[in-house]
């Protein structure tokens, strides 16, 4: 439970990324979807991990991710996700707590083992993700916590947590919390195959219940089951109080009561490895959206914390983001 | 004077363009400014022609190019400018009614020769522009038919009229006339350089008297003076009735009464030269405009256009910018 207020609290699936460099003809032989995360069973997992060249070990999680984010830039931050109590687990929640995130929730002493999400980076920067999803379908509404939920300006949760069964459920307790204390709900919607799962639920989700959406180019087109972004966006515009719509190289469009902004990607020297773009842009702008700052000061935070991600390999910063925003006016 | 009603009918500087290859070091050679219009006197002119390479003499002027356009279309359009009746003025009329333009305003049968605007593209599709004036000095209010404008649903002006001293009148009165006759008026701000010779003349134009204003990214910064396009993007929408900024491979934006669009750029193989890409631009969707198309559909015609002319080198349509349109949805 967490001490004081908060100003995002993340729910998602507990993830330690292994990261290795590959070429597309690996993706091809591993049957891997380019670009894309695909959920694998323990057997495909160890699989593919012996085929892998030598990898990094980086404590993941598409929400854990944005967390981190947030913490760096100075905001006050707390996670909900389950791993088991071993090695990969120990980890885990070890990177959160150096940064100062809360992490409260119980290790599971028994069952599958902490999930891992094998990330093969393209020499195109792609990134390609396979997960086994292990402790995490171990997932409750029981591992949350009401008064941590109660706590936090904003319950951020990820499209992922619609795979595992349970998770679901933890994720509708605390929608439900959130609205009840007159708190902010965000939801990120992952990756466009995910949508392609769940649309129905997702649809639900954001014309009902989601006060601040996320989404890239092809989540938002593969929600509407639309060919342009153009028209992803007018439907949008008229279902979220807040949406940040993500085009890579293009920059974002943050739309919200009527108001349209087009913000720019943050030049980068060289991408590298585009993990956790996405979750770093949400990190950024929930940590301005929390302190206060208009729209467009969010979509160019998250800008910026997106282009230091996509710099250097894995999804966890590795630079203090709030110095970096305090670095230069963008 | 127009038999019958039109489409749009643009008024500007009559110009000849002279395209030749070059690269950096002869802009540098030269001082000529990369990628802006600079106006140059007959001897500049001269001096830089005889150093360019062999060349080829394609009929321009923006607005010229853009009406040209819209004939290519299908529409129907008229032209306003001022060539000399020398050889190249006769080319630059030919050109115009091959494509089925009405161009009636008297040649001046003395005094400075046919504009010619020396356009060097150098090996990034990039197009810098020295222009003479020449016999566009020479026009004036007289030159607007009345009867003409007032037959067109849209009347387009080029910023570039507001360099000779003259044409500036012969736009006042042609925005006037459009507007008693309860018709549109439309801008193209040109060129950065030209926003900045003449920036609170066009804040007094695109704020009180402009329905339907284009403009890319640098001319509308330059315009409010601001650093960011999203700025801009929420000052012109405030200003104007339709605005459609283009942005290059980013695509453009269209605002209009509190919608916003985003228009992606139309793919192209390959980018061979950049010239004319606003004047086709304005061609579609002006032309779709006419026609009664949604805003959306008016930008998507316009990057189709803008695609077409950028593909090859000089700024009239190669194609039958109709069939273009028909080919496939996008």
């Amino acid at each position: 439970m967490a001490n004081g207020p908060l100003d995002v609290v993340g729910i998602g699936n507990a993830i330690v990324d292994v990261l290795s460099h590959a070429d597309d003809d690996f993706l091809v032989g591993q049957g891997i979807v380019k670009g894309a995360m695909t959920l694998i069973d323990a057997a495909q997992a160890d699989r593919i991990y012996d085929a892998m060249g030598p990898g990094v070990e980086i404590s993941g999680g598409s929400a854990a991710n944005t967390i981190v984010g947030v913490a760096s830039f100075g905001g006050r931050g707390a996670y909900i996700g389950k791993v088991r109590a071993d090695k990969l687990g120990q980890v885990f929640a070890h990177d959160l707590k150096a940064v100062g995130v809360d992490f409260d929730t119980p290790m599971a002493i028994d069952g599958p083992s902490t999930a891992r999400c094998l990330i093969n980076v393209t020499p195109d920067a792609q990134r390609s993700m396979t997960t086994h999803l292990g402790a995490c379908i171990g997932l409750g509404p029981e591992d949350v916590d009401a008064a941590t939920i109660a706590a936090a300006k904003v319950t951020y949760l990820e499209g992922y947590l619609w795979d595992p069964p349970g998770a679901k459920e933890a994720f509708r307790k605390a929608m439900r919390i959130a609205h009840e204390a007159e708190r902010k709900v965000s939801l990120s919607l992952s990756d466009a195959f995910c949508v392609d799962r769940h649309r129905a639920e997702f649809l639900e989700l954001t014309n009902e219940h989601v006060n601040i959406l996320f989404a890239n180019e092809s989540e938002i087109l593969s929600l509407y089951q639309v060919e342009r972004l153009d028209d992803a966006l007018q439907m949008v515009a008229d279902h979220c109080e807040i949406a940040a719509l993500t085009r890579s190289e293009k920059g974002s469009i943050v739309v919200a009561n009527g108001e349209v902004h087009v913000i720019d990607a943050e030049p980068v020297e060289r991408v590298i490895d585009t993990t956790g773009a996405g979750d770093l842009y949400a990190a950024g702008f929930l940590y301005g959206y929390t302190c206060g700052l208009s729209l467009p000061e969010c979509g160019r935070l998250a800008s910026r914390a997106a282009g230091e991600i996509i710099s250097h390999f894995g999804a966890r910063p590795e630079r203090d983001l709030a110095a970096l925003a305090e670095e230069k006016p963008n």
